[in-house]
């Protein structure tokens, strides 16, 4: 998925889903799924925003933050979803493991706060 | 820190601690304590596994998994570590953020599994 940087959310708690990939090689469509389904999640009921990034070995870490595991199960049946997960397992990635989590506690630090 | 590729983590429940980051210009000494704390991280009592990655805009997500809560505030507290954070805070980053999460479910996916 896309990178947007830091994700904005409130005060735990709430739900954190960790999906770890491996990319295969070649570009195959999905560097434009990933945008699409970047754009799509931002449009679920719930979503709180998303952290993704990935190395130059293929390795990437994608972390999705929701209200509610209704929520996060609800975009898990999305039928544009779906068919991408499809796609991602048949195509896209050799390995991957995901996680939903629950958000207990939270710290930040900015630059800014120092001094 | 360093990128192990996936962690091998036991059924649910266990705890991930999400760290997201940005890192500043320069290596400043940061890879041989990304190295060294990996190192420190996999001795901690509880310690279950670690996955990591950055891309070239120095973006970076680190997750690493504890068996309970005591562990990762026992891990917070060791003094080299406690020493690394400070570094972190004062020359390393310019933004993260750091989120404490009970994993409540895991699927994963390899290649070897189609078919």
């Amino acid at each position: 998925m896309s990178a947007p940087g830091f994700a904005k959310t409130p005060k735990p708690p709430y739900y954190a889903v960790i999906f770890s990939s491996q990319r295969t090689d070649g570009d195959n469509g999905y560097g434009s799924m990933a945008d699409r389904m970047a754009e799509l999640a931002a449009q679920q009921p719930g979503f709180l925003g998303m952290e993704s990034t990935r190395g130059a070995d293929g390795f990437g870490i994608t972390v999705a933050y929701f209200d509610s595991e209704e929520n996060i199960r609800a975009w898990k049946r999305n039928a544009e979803h779906a068919a991408a997960q499809k796609q991602g397992r048949d195509v896209w990635y050799s390995h991957y493991e995901l996680r939903v989590a629950k958000v207990e506690r939270a710290y930040n630090f900015h630059t800014s706060q120092i001094g």
